[in-house]
């Protein structure tokens, strides 16, 4: 039925029925969670190897003794695997602790107070420092720079990536934007993975902005896809490297959602010349990451094929949880109330409804006893310009947990939509 | 013999005697490091059964998936341990990641930038903030106080503490001062434990300081003791009930120098409104610790009873080293060649030479293979005032290069003892 040509009266009955399916699943006192990318414990099983793995032996590859203080770059095979997986060079690689957030706030804060060259490069220098956020994005990258005090600016996003038109105006309009938040694989929350056309004009980026712009390229699903046959992600380090760019690329990794997702290793890889100048903060806060983690985690995943069997297991268990949100939100819902993505990849999808809905659905959704990510936390300062996304979390949940969430929330879309267009 | 009353002669017999017995030494290309506080293999291998202690077992005594994300706290059991180590309520005790440094950076940081209670009691709102700095003291504290530009401060330490008429009469002559850097236990390196009457003086600091003085409390070696009847460290945080100031002591210990040092899990502890404030930082900055080394270590070490036990087996292999250290100085140096420290516990022995030869002697050292701890790393600023301070780190090597080692140090500081009297 088409709601702008429906009669009030059709409205009304349509109003009547929702109404009556929502108070029933409400009357249900449910209590279920779509909020966080979390892995399920099916998945985090996975890896429950983990614990015992070394069988007694310490020492790593290359005779460090892993137990022991020290070697702030990481053990040589886990920079390795993070090498592997960012598609960069080892010596240009560090394995740290187990929060690629830490680290990438940790150069944020490097590059905000003490400069990627000095005091004068500080971004704190600047008048008014700015950062390009892609929008829908991940919320913690924003609350890292709102905590810097760095202006963020919402940048359009697309199933490429960001609009590179827009981005590349805004840096010649201000050489005060210090930097772009990328996921560039399975985006976070779209799930777009950004095009070669994309990744070639972000590498060309420092050739137009502000000696200390940075990007940052924190490319978490690397290896988290759910089709077999996935696109690939074009190497921006290589990109880099034929633009004379390559100080203006920071990209982060982690094993969190490929091991245990508390207790994973990451990785941060830039020029010899950025990871210098970050070590001496970073040597000043910690003496070193955790070395017998790092080592537990290469004897799991010793290499990309190692990794990519592994993560075979995790589509098999994820992938069919994506599905059923697909099938579902296509039984029930079409462009008059919602549109969505179809990931191939990553932990979430993406949905817009109607303008001006969002919160109200999420606060349905809620008081029905189905908890979604607050409203607008895929935005700079929380702020959803036309109040339509919700991000939906479907790995956490047993899949019949799963499906009464989704029935849930899709009465609601309907709801909130009707009512709109009778008033 | 007197080297004050010994005749030019005998001097000139004593150094060609000397210079002999270090050109000896030297000829043998010894490469031995007596830098730095670490654990021997022997005593790493205490902790090794800790890969593989989990049996299986993820979840914690609350119920919690350690291997899931979440909990900026850490897991109960572990804030327990933590609490019992530093004589704290579990409520107000968080248990993170394998840095106790990294998390004493982040609270000053916190306090640096944000401020304890809103932006305007931001340290680095002030004029000139001022930290307080017993020496000689830990490197790495004073590195972070460097790093955030916050001045130092040198306070002379004896066997009881810091002197503490200096410090109220420098707290109560500048407003300016935010804060006091202390080892209350073993103190690095002088191994000094606090006395009651220290404690209790630091404890109401608060009364006469700033409102955003904080005491930061690196209780390190808190169950590193080198002999059975230690003596008691008094509760500061009882003490600061006492006084009305709790909100003035953050306190910090690990499991760094109990279990793995690379792979420990730290601690801190401070009030409600104290964590709540630094919370806001913290959990911008990561999802939470490895909660699985949390359990990990709560497996080997339950409680304080266990926890003593295991550090009997560390007292078992460090005593004699430090035995080793103390007899060979006791038999060839006296006091007209340098004083030096007999801790109880901790991981150094702090010596004296005559002023002005400390990097005289570590450079000697150095030449003949013997790496020491760089002069004047103890102080603020890297500058020992008197040049006089020398940290011996026994825990690495094993006796039989500690032996040597030491005699190599003997004969570098009889040497230039000598030669400083001579010219």
């Amino acid at each position: 039925m088409s709601l702008n040509n429906a009669t009030p009266e059709a409205l009304k009955q349509l109003e009547q029925t929702l109404t009556a399916e929502y108070e029933s699943l409400k009357s249900q006192n449910l209590s279920l969670d779509l909020t966080r990318g979390k892995p399920s414990s099916e998945q985090l099983d996975l890896s429950d190897s983990l614990d015992g793995i070394l069988d007694g032996e310490f020492i790593d590859s290359a005779g460090v003794d892993t137990r022991n203080y020290g070697g702030l770059r990481g053990i040589i095979s886990a920079r390795q695997l993070g090498a592997d997986l960012l598609g960069t060079e080892v010596a240009q690689t560090m394995s740290v602790g187990n929060s690629s957030l830490n680290i990438m706030y940790m150069v944020m804060l490097n590059n905000y107070l003490y400069g990627c060259r000095g005091k004068d490069t500080a971004w704190g220098e600047l008048k008014a420092p700015k950062m390009l956020c892609p929008v829908p994005g991940y919320d913690r990258h924003f609350s890292i720079t709102e905590n810097l005090g760095i202006e963020m600016i919402n940048v359009d996003m697309d199933e490429n990536g960001p609009d590179m038109d827009q981005v590349e105006a805004l840096i010649k309009a201000d050489s005060d934007i210090i930097g772009i938040w990328c996921v560039p694989k399975y985006s976070n929350p779209s799930g777009a993975t950004y095009s070669d056309d994309v990744v070639d004009r972000i590498a060309a980026l420092g050739k137009i902005a502000n000696s200390s712009f940075r990007v940052m390229w924190d490319n978490a699903y690397a290896v988290h896809d759910l089709i077999e046959d996935f696109k690939q992600l074009a190497n921006i380090f290589e990109r880099c490297k034929a633009h004379g760019t390559e100080d203006s690329v920071w990209q982060f990794a982690s094993t969190s959602k490929v091991t245990h997702a508390g207790s994973g290793i990451s990785f941060l890889s830039s020029t010899e010349d950025n990871l210098k100048n970050f070590e001496k903060l970073l040597g000043v806060t910690t003496i070193g990451a955790d070395k017998v983690n790092q080592l537990r985690t290469v004897k799991l995943l010793p290499n990309m094929d190692a990794t990519y069997a592994h993560m075979a297991k995790h589509r098999a268990i994820l992938a069919p949880k994506f599905d059923l949100v697909l099938t579902e939100l296509n039984n029930e819902l079409d462009s008059q109330y919602a549109t969505w993505t179809k990931p191939e990849g990553g932990y979430f999808v993406s949905l817009d409804t109607q303008p001006n809905l969002a919160k109200t659905v999420i606060a349905m959704s809620s008081e029905a006893g189905v908890v979604l990510t607050g409203a607008g936390a895929p935005f700079p300062y929380g702020k959803d310009p036309k109040d339509c996304n919700i991000r939906i979390a479907p790995s956490f949940p047993p899949t019949n947990e799963l499906k009464v969430a989704l029935s849930v929330l899709i009465v609601c879309i309907k709801l909130a939509t009707v009512r709109q267009v009778m008033s």
